[in-house]
């Protein structure tokens, strides 16, 4: 069984075909500059060189088109007919409160994720593009979709309700959401295989901390509570967002320099988080290196970084009752020890404790570490994250008919 | 030796006649419709009854000669002369980053203000028209300072920059600044007393939850942290003010229902919090009674509210890397024991665990209350406070010339 999975952005179309009976990525890669001129695709067959392909996609249809063109490419390609591909698992950000858990792709479902675009106007617009450009160039197969919001539906109002206005929740759909599901539910099963515990009877704690970063309190195996809300600017600082401030500042600042709403947010989203502290970073290999040659402002970012996340830490951990494990994952969270360290820093008292040199070595993108002290309370684990495959057993489990919900999957 | 105690906001002047010698308060007031037309006071000598006196203040000017005016009323006052009075301290709600401390009000001073009352519009411009008017009546005795922000000035920036633009903090002054500073020194200072050590040498977690909330990380003594920002609407879930959301939202929303900046402003601080939630209540005990009632709003409201203290209550032991004691205080900290409980409630894991019944019995807005489990790591204590003492206290060791650093106090 061959799985195509697809993440159409506004401007780029990132791709993967997966083997489902030899669990592994036949080739992936991404189109770039689609819909803006310039467009081109790069390409990776496992265990092929990169290639580099320019074509120019004036819309997703043509992208998708190029996509599948190279999937059956005599040089490039890994499939002889686009009909070995048995599914498509399409990546679609935000499934507002209608979608608790992946779904069979259908007219009345494409309808739904259109009255909910707004709710992520930078995002879903291009999913539903690239769903229906899929869809129309293979019409007979399934389609499926994925969503980064659906492993969030379990939280209780007092988790997901801002104290504004109500009626801005029910008229106007404003709550909290959260995101990175796929990462996160994956991580969380994950670490339950790594206390030797059932998923539904452990409490957890996990920080996905890549350019974009979530911290997430799972209660008794579903999700309780997370940082990112509304939009995924909320909660930690990241590479470019802000995440927690004081929301007055920015009708301060309009008011100040004259800026509309849609400036607003582009700044709280782009010249925000490491790169606003910094002036020039995003990367934090380039912080880290900066603050080791004495740039003082590299340094706040990384005390900023490291301090808000302490911050999540005890505060889940308060909201939780007390947790198992904390678990780090994705770009940061598995190749920074500095920053895990610094941000768990102090925290025996409530019985995280680390053991420095575990975490120092925990640098791999592949392996799963436990870099817990052995004295400690509560695990510490740095477990890679796998996204890919939350979508390839999603669309295989929804093909084969045996999908439940979302949060009952173990890995 | 006699104070005077003064408090303008835009529309309004509190004030209060302190007896330094007697330690006693001789009387208070409020003259309130200050500009707005119908303005009248309410004032109240020490063990008499409360008066009601009609008269038009058209500036803060006539508010303080009404004040000085009732003072010395052969009926209604306290006092013989004004003679009496041998300072005045006024409230000045914002003191940027150039006041750590309370000050003598000179031309330089009120320069001072001037340029940052940008920073608190709603309050700082009233505040000087206050000084502007009493200095002007009472041109011969000293006029001192007491500000909100003072106690936080030693707050460090990974815990008040905020992760945006960084010329917003250095051409625009945009950070956290923090507020409630005299409420939270006057509890710092008592818990210190109540522990038995020296107050810097312990680590505490203030909590002043009235109308307005603050939340405050104590180290060693000093503020390190606390939960309103740039303005006093960040943070908790208040009567009115929404605490903290995705800031996005807001942007959002103006999009939405094509509101201004200022309409925003008005909203997340005077429609929102537990009024926003409940569409009807600000006060808690009218949201515990509507709760106790079946109103499913009003409890979403108190587990909102609950769950928001409890998670900084957990993030800023963190911060801290553990407590010596969490300290309740204002309206709802000194008389909602069902709030502090709920709040507290699944802390133990982290030293934090009440006696339900001495919980429930301190109720008073006098009397300092140990409400912590003999098994307790962490004491929990609620103390009443007492910002009037603050004031006084500050005034008259500027007026004795033996004020030092905000911070050095003991009570
Ligand atoms: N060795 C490393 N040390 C510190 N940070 C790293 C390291 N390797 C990768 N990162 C960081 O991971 C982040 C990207 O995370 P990743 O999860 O790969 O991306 P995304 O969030 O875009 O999916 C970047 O900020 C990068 O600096
Ligand atoms: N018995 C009580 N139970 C619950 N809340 C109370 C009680 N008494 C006072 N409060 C609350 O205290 C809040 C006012 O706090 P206070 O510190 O007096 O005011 P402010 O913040 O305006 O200075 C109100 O919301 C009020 O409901």
């Amino acid at each position: 069984m061959k799985i195509l999975v697809l993440n159409c952005g506004s401007s780029s179309a990132k791709y993967m075909v997966y083997d489902w009976d030899a669990k592994n990525i036949m080739c992936k890669g991404i189109v770039e500059r689609v819909t803006i001129g310039g467009s081109f695709c790069e390409h990776e067959a496992t265990g092929r060189d990169k290639v580099k392909i320019e074509r120019e996609c004036p819309t997703h249809r043509e992208a998708v088109e190029l996509i599948l063109e190279l999937l059956v490419n005599p040089e490039h390609g890994v499939l002889k007919d686009v009909k070995e591909i048995d599914a498509v698992g399409h990546r679609v950000v935000h499934g507002g409160e209608r979608f608790a858990k992946s779904v069979i792709i259908d007219d009345e479902v494409i309808k739904a994720f259109k009255e909910i675009q707004d709710l992520a106007p930078l995002h879903n617009p291009a999913n539903i593009l690239g769903i229906e450009a899929a869809v129309g160039i293979l019409p007979d197969v399934p389609h499926m979709a994925v969503m980064d919001t659906a492993w969030h539906q379990t939280m209780k109002p007092p988790q997901f309700i801002y104290a504004l206005p109500y009626d801005w929740y029910e008229k106007n759909k404003v709550r909290r959401y959260g995101f990175h599901g796929t990462s996160l539910l994956y991580v969380a099963k994950r670490a339950a295989v790594l206390l030797g515990k059932d998923p539904f009877d452990i409490n957890l704690i996990l920080l996905h901390v890549g350019n974009g970063v979530s911290a997430n309190a799972v209660k008794k195996g579903i999700s309780y509570d997370t940082s990112m809300g509304f939009t995924p600017q909320e909660g930690l600082v990241m590479g470019t967002r802000a995440g927690d401030f004081d929301a007055a500042v920015g009708f301060y600042m309009m008011q100040k320099l004259n800026l509309s709403p849609k400036d607003m947010e582009t700044i709280i989203n782009k010249k925000s988080g490491l790169l606003g502290i910094t002036g020039k970073f995003t990367d934090r290999r380039d912080v880290l290196e900066a603050m080791a040659d004495g740039d003082k402002r590299a340094e706040l970012a990384f005390e900023l970084e490291c301090y808000r996340l302490k911050k999540y830490i005890g505060a889940y951990a308060a909201a939780l009752g007390g947790v198992d494990a904390v678990v780090w994952t994705a770009g940061v969270g598995e190749m920074a020890p500095d920053i895990r360290a610094r941000s768990m820093d102090g925290l025996d008292f409530m019985g995280i404790k680390i053991d420095p040199e575990k975490n120092k070595v925990a640098m791999t993108r592949n392996s799963e570490s436990d870099i817990s002290a052995a004295d400690s309370k509560v695990k510490v684990f740095v477990i890679p994250t796998d996204e890919e495959l939350v979508f390839v057993e999603d669309v295989v489990a929804l093909l084969e008919n045996r999908y439940d919900e979302h949060t009952n999957f173990k890995y």
